[in-house]
C-alpha cells in the first residue's frame, strides 16, 4: 500500500508530440544541405553541436536553431549560402509556431485524475516556448501547477513535490525520458512511471533503473489510473 | 504611513549591467558588417527584427543572436559570408559567458534590507541564462525567492507578491524599466520605484506614470532604505 497525493507529468512527448517536430526539421535541414553533406554525417555533426551547446544554450528550439546554423557552416566548410541560413531561421520559427495537440488518451487520463490528486506539469526547456505550448494544448486547465525548469535532477523533483504536494515520497512522476523524468524522480524518493515514446533524442538516452521497486513502465498513459488503483 | 512587507527587484540593469553587453555586441556586429551597411541603418534593421521576433522568441540572448543573423542576411542582400555568421554565433555565445558583477551599492542595499523584508528577484528573459546570471552574480543568497517569468504585466506582479508576500498592496517593485517594472507594478497596486540606468533598450521605453502616488524615482539603489523609512 502506498499513499500518493501528487502526480507530476512531463510535457514534451508525454502529453504532446515534440521529438517528431525536431526530426522533421532535421529532414528539412538535410534537404537544404543535400549538395554539401550526406544525411548521416550531417546528423552526427548536428548532434555534436547540440551536445556542445547545451551548456551555453540550455534546451529548446532557439538553441537548436543556432546549432543547425553552426552545423550548416561546418559541413559546408564555411561556404553555406545566406539563402540557406535564411531557410534555417524560417524552419526554427516554424517549430515555434507548430500546433500542439495532446497525444491519444492524455485528456481522458487527466480528466480521470483531476480532483483526486494534485497534478503538476513539470517540463524543462525554453520558458517562452513551453508556456506557448501549454496554452496551445488546452491542457493547462487540468493542472494545479505548471513548472518550467532549466534542468530536471533529483533536487528539482524534491523541490517541486514539496512545493506543490506532500513531498516526493507521496508523489509519482510520469514521463517518456528515463534520464530526465524517471531516474531523478526515483532518486528523489518518488514513484517513476515510464511511458515510452517512439522517438528519443540521443541526449535523453539512459539505462533502465535496476532494482528500483518504485519504477513502473506502462505502454500508454491511459493505464495510469489502473496503476494507481493497484498501488493505493 | 504604509506597510511594506515585500520588495521585488528587477535584475538586468537594476542589479547588474545588461544593456551595455547588448550595445557592445551591436558594435561588434557593426564592425563585422561595415563593408555592407552604415551603423545607423544596421541598428534600425536590427531593432525592427527584434520587434518582429519578440513574439516568436521572447526575450534574451538566443533570440537576439537569431535576430542579428537575420539582420546580417537582410542588410547584405542575402550575400553575408558564412564566416560572418560564424562570428555572430561566437558573439552570442560570448554574451552567454559574460561575467556578471553587481552594480555599485547593490550588495550593501540588499544586506541592509535582508531579514526586514521578503526580498524577491523578478526577472524576465531566458530561463537558462537568467539562472546563470543570478548564480554568477553571487546575489542569490540575499533573496527569499527568485522568479524568472516570460512577461512582466500587472497579473505577474499580483501573482508574485501574493505567492511570496502579503499581496501587492504591501509590496514595492524596484527596477530600471518603466514599462516592465514600474507601470505594471503600480497597476497591480504595489509601490513602483524607478532607478534609472543610463541605457534603455528601445522596446523598454515608456512614459513616466502620471499622478501615481505610489511612484517614486531614486537616482541610485542605495537610497531605497531611506525611502522605506520615510514611507513606513
Amino acid at each position: 500500500m502506498a499513499t500518493i497525493t501528487t502526480i507530476g507529468f512531463d510535457a514534451d512527448d508525454t502529453l504532446w508530440h515534440n521529438e517528431r517536430v525536431f526530426r522533421l526539421t532535421q529532414d528539412r535541414l538535410a534537404s537544404l544541405l543535400a549538395g554539401y553533406s550526406e544525411k548521416n554525417h550531417l546528423e552526427e555533426r548536428l548532434l555534436a553541436a547540440e551536445r556542445r551547446n547545451v551548456l551555453h544554450y540550455g534546451y529548446g528550439v532557439k538553441g537548436f536553431t543556432l546549432s543547425m546554423i553552426e552545423t550548416a557552416i561546418e559541413v559546408t566548410d564555411r561556404n553555406v549560402p545566406a539563402d540557406v541560413i535564411a531557410e534555417i531561421l524560417e524552419a526554427g520559427r516554424d517549430m515555434l509556431r507548430h500546433p500542439v495537440e495532446p497525444l491519444p488518451r492524455v485528456e481522458d487520463t487527466l480528466e480521470a485524475l483531476k480532483g483526486n490528486y494534485r497534478l503538476v506539469l513539470i517540463t524543462k526547456g525554453d520558458l517562452f516556448d513551453q508556456e506557448r505550448k501549454v496554452t496551445a494544448s488546452g491542457l493547462d486547465v487540468y493542472f494545479d501547477a505548471i513548472e518550467i525548469v532549466s534542468e530536471k535532477d533529483a533536487g528539482t523533483y524534491r523541490t517541486m513535490f514539496s512545493r506543490h504536494g506532500t513531498g516526493p515520497e507521496e508523489a509519482m512522476m510520469i514521463g517518456n525520458s528515463l534520464k530526465s523524468d524517471i531516474v531523478p524522480a526515483l532518486d528523489a524518493g518518488a514513484f517513476g512511471v515510464h511511458v515510452p515514446y517512439d522517438l528519443t533524442w540521443a541526449l535523453e538516452e539512459a539505462d533502465e533503473p535496476r532494482g528500483a521497486d518504485r519504477f513502473h513502465r506502462l505502454d500508454h498513459i491511459g493505464k495510469v489510473p489502473q496503476l494507481l488503483a493497484r498501488l493505493g
